[in-house]
Parts: structure tokens; sequence; C-alpha cells
């Protein structure tokens, strides 16, 4: 079975991961909100590239209807009712809601991603969650790092090998045929296996604490906090439907 | 200080690297052939894209006057005179010559990294060259992984990690401040020390030995066989006139 590691954005061709389980990995803190919102009840959530997209959707959806999310530079987007802080997707403030979102990285690596397979969200907070679905479906993983502003991002390689780790030991009769990104994640994974320890040291880290949001830092490092799995369905994000698969 | 390693050709913004010492690596095999080349006494060698311009250019040349290199899909390319197996490039085939050489990944490397600082070209054979002319210059390197087919390539992202190491141990009182990809790639540098053993874990590594030019990686493994550092100047690699400029 085939088990790649996109360590960077640019290196997706859609036409290559054509069936496989595309995992897309914006740890810091994308996709952690995003499982955060699934997980506190939201009904839905729109990633979107661009903040004009995000306001044009919520006009369409109805703007009294949808939460506007997101940020750029770290920061809240003027006149946006959420953040990106994994903390403030509470199930008070997002529980049977629809999200529009957009982020820097995530967001736009999530839509890469669509034309692809299937593609899950993940992120430490539902790391055992993400495992346990990919070791069911017997899935070809291409585990997606949204990385920052194109490049490489240490934090979202670190998590794609633990998470690779992971289900090399779910799966141990598989043989596995990795590229170069998956033998250098899993070593990565084994230097760095702390994300507390870890994110003070990249750039996104240092970024989010000097918007003084450090406290995103210990809440994105939370693992298994979570046991969903949000998934794209055409232009939206949900809860995986796994009982109706299995 | 800065030091950066760019580990996939698509994270390059030359407007961001302008003044600074870019270190171009494809070790297996194009910036490996291109140490031989220039260590072996070829005159000059322009890297081009496409197998039309390196005739195009070839003609503009005069025929008679260059030799023609290079490869695709690993394999020398018909009428040309050399492929890129650096073993060909001997001072009896090469030495006084003018090249022209267009391979999949290092030659475009080189040609996105121009129009930024000044271009080294690198590789385990000519690794303490670089490193030298590096802290020589007290530059502010940036490691360019040429990678394959735009995706990750391991053995660039290990050397570029090496080259990185050794350049903090030859400045021990620089403070450096590096990016997400240098942090990894000291890490992969620790674990996979020996080129040797490295190359038949890559995929270019692999795709070598199969197209039956095993040879060709031991060859590239030999640290410290050259003592040169080509530059590119304009369209030309040459020498670095090192003298002229201490």
């Amino acid at each position: 079975m085939k088990l790649d590691v996109l360590l960077t954005p640019g290196e997706l061709v859609p036409g290559e991961v054509a069936g496989r389980a595309i995992v897309v990995l914006d740890v810091l803190r994308a996709t952690t909100s995003i499982v955060e919102a699934l997980a506190a009840g939201a009904r839905t959530l729109y990633p979107v590239a661009t903040i004009e997209e995000a306001i044009g959707l919520a006009k369409t959806l109805g703007r009294d209807e949808v939460l506007l999310a997101g940020e750029r530079k770290a920061l809240p987007i003027e006149g946006f009712d959420l953040g990106n802080s994994p903390g403030d997707f509470t199930p008070e403030r997002v529980g049977g809601k629809t999200i529009v979102m957009s982020t820097t990285n995530g967001t736009l690596a999530l839509n890469a991603a669509a034309p692809g397979g299937r593609v899950l969200v993940g992120a430490w907070t539902n790391f055992q969650a993400v495992v346990d679905e990919l070791a069911r479906t017997q899935a070809e993983p291409v585990f997606l790092c949204a990385g920052r502003d194109r490049a490489f991002g240490l934090e979202d390689a670190v998590c794609a090998g633990q998470m690779a780790a992971a289900l090399l030991k779910a799966l141990p009769d598989a043989e596995w045929e990795m590229n170069d990104g998956a033998v250098a994640a899993l070593a990565l994974a084994e230097e760095f296996a702390d994300p507390a320890t870890l994110f003070p040291l990249t750039a996104a880290g240092r970024a989010i604490v000097e918007a003084g949001l450090g406290d995103d830092l210990a809440f994105c490092a939370q693992t298994d906090l979570r046991e969903v799995v949000p998934v794209l369905e055409g232009r939206q994000i949900v809860l995986a439907a796994v009982e109706a698969e299995s």
C-alpha cells in the first residue's frame, strides 16, 4: 500500500492522488479549529480562500444564518464573528451553526486537495480518530502538510510522521511503499515527539505567540482531545459518517 | 544571521533571497556532475531547462564547440554527447570545453535561483569547499533542494542539513535565525549520516538503480572528492574566483 507525505502544499498534483485518502494538516491552527468546530456541534463548515469569498458566501446563505471565522497574520478578521483560536469554537458559540472560514494556509490546502480523493481533516486533537479511520478503511493515505505561505511548516510534518507511524503499527502486515516525504516525516516524528515542546521552535508557533495568542499552542498540543474526523463533502466539511460506511 | 533551507523548489521566492548565497543541491546527480565538469577543467557550463533550448544554444555557440549533456528519466538524451553520470565528466572528455546541460530537476532549480542572490553549486563531492566558502564570505545561506519533479527529495535535504551543521560549527559565535526547513534538515542530517546508506532509500536513488546506473550512487557519495565551488555568473556556471574576492 502507498503512504505519501507531501511536506509542502505545492507538491500536490490532484490527478496523482485520485482515489486516495488525503489528510490535510494545518495543526497551528486551522485544522485544530475545524476539529473543535465539528466536535462542538457545528452543522457544517465551508473552507474558502479569500475574505471576499467568505463574505459573499455568507450573504448567499443569509448573513444571520452563518458565523464568519478566520485569520490573517494570525489575528481575527475585522467584522468576522470568530478568529482562528480553537478554544473559541465552543458548543455555546457554534452548536448547530453553519461556519464559513478563511485562513491563510489551511483552507487553501483543503480546497487544493478537494479535486483529489477523500479529504480528512487532521490535528493532534483528533490524532487517534484519524489513524483509526485510515486503518478501518485500509486507505492509501496522502498526508498534505499545509505549511505556511506555501513554505514548509515543521509542526505539520511531525504530525504527519506520527500519524504515519501509528498507522504502520495499526496495520503491521501491510507492505508500505513510501515517498521521500514519508521517510523524512517518520524520522522527524521521532526527533520531535512532543507537540508542546515542538511548537515554540516553529515559525507558525512563534508568530502565534507574537500575536498574543500563546494559549492556542497549549490547546493545539492536546493529543486525542476529540474523537471526530471531519471530512470534506463537496464544498462543506462535516463529520465522517463512520457507521454508514462500515 | 539567517540560514534557510528550502526543502522543495516551489518554496523559492526570488525576491525574498536577494543578496543571499543560494546553494543549489541536486546531489543525485546534476550538481555532482556539474562539480565534476568544472573540476575536470570544463571552461563553462550552461544549465538550460529544455532539450530544445540546449540544442538551440549549441547551434548559436557552434555545435562543434560545445558538448551537450543531460538526462530525461535518468537516461542520456538521444543525440547528446554526455548523460548525467558524474563519472563521465573526465578531463579527457570535458577539459577546456563549453558544456550545455539540461536535466529534469537540477538545471531547473539553478535557473529558478538565478534572479536571486549569488548561486553556488553544491554536492557531497565538494561539501567542505562549499562550507568553507560560506564561512569565508560570512554569507547568509539559502540551501535550495532541487528535489524530484517539484516534490521533496530526501538526499538533497540531508546534504543541506549536513552543510548547515558544518557551517554552524565553522562559525561558532554567530547567532543563527533558521526557518522550519533548516530545523528539519539539521534533524534529518543526524538521522541519515552516510550518503551511501541513504541513497538507496530515496526515490531518486531507486530510479537511478532501475535505469542501470547504480555505480553513480557510489560516485555521488564521495565526500570531499573535489575542492571547487562552481558558481552561476549570468547564464553560465564557472569556478568561483575565490582569490579575487578574499
